[in-house]
């Protein structure tokens, strides 16, 4: 299987949450994309919808889109992410909306956690991420 | 070296811990496998092993086995790990024993953090890790 | 392109910092290598440069460029890196001279959290990476 992602639901593992993916799989021939410090910051260097975490979520999904699209993949690969945010409880409501109507078949492999701050304080949420888009593309 | 392991023993650098890896190099052709989200949450959501670090860690690494057997490896094959724990001081005499019964030969390249909150406020420990599996059993 | 590095100011994304990246791409064939825990331990288990934190970043970096040299590459093989720290508003200061020291041309896809504690109380900056190492010298 290249490039597969394989299901909560396929697993005898306790992985409960629906739609999460326990582990993703990248097979060559392809290309891996490392995506770092995804945050709302704008391109004069303010920081975007402060105080808004679904509205920063939304940012930095697009951002992340258009880094994919322009390594010739998508969204659906994404192998790996982390997300860290400032308070989990008032962002996960905010976050998951949002995540699901970027990936809605199915979110990638994801991890959580709550941090002490990040690089400028009105950030509420930072991810990076790890894709691996197949060369399809790049043979043609 | 396909899919090689070196130890902090073999370098000059200071990686005084012993049996833990500095670094670990993954050569194709292989998978690579994205494991996230690691937690001792059972298949009904519910947060296993309350209050006990060791039975926590006990169910992710089994969990993380779990996951890297399916993908045609084994625990050796895990390249990178990160965990976030609660309270270090606390967590790490607890995880270090069962770290050493799953991973009896070295552990990999870890780090560990402690961060402010997990998902559920009930997690002591979450873990996400990457590992390559050669493809020799794909090639069957 | 293989193990190709796209700046910032190449894109219409919102990645303010200059010199930063936003994502690497690492296309086979080449070696993956993972390095995590990197701190200022030194070889008898003792923190070095406590209080200092440009001076445990340089350690860092020097031990990081070694396990890369070692794996057959150079500092600008790293592809994706994350810092953790105690103070940011500190440590910022003290660190981007330090890395820009090391990656004078671009730094790697970075994201940069802080944390409670690392595994000494002494530590104030921890970094892991991924490195992508072309297949060149091994093929010689």
């Amino acid at each position: 299987m290249i490039g597969g992602q394989t299901g909560a639901s396929d697993l005898g593992y306790s992985v409960p949450i629906d739609g999460f993916t326990t582990h993703t799989t990248a097979t060559a021939p392809g290309s891996l994309v490392f995506v770092s410090g995804l945050t709302s910051r704008s391109a004069d260097g303010s920081v975007q919808a402060v105080g808004d975490v679904a509205g920063q979520t939304r940012q930095i999904m697009s951002t992340l889109r258009g880094v994919i699209t322009d390594a010739g993949g998508t969204l659906a690969d994404v192998r790996q992410i982390r997300t860290y945010v400032i308070d989990i409880d008032a962002a996960w409501p905010e976050i998951e909306p949002v995540w699901r109507e970027f990936w809605p078949d199915r979110l990638p492999a994801s991890t959580l956690v709550q941090v002490g701050r990040l690089f400028d304080a009105r950030q509420l949420i930072e991810t990076d991420a790890i894709a691996f888009v197949t060369s399809t593309m790049e043979n043609i």
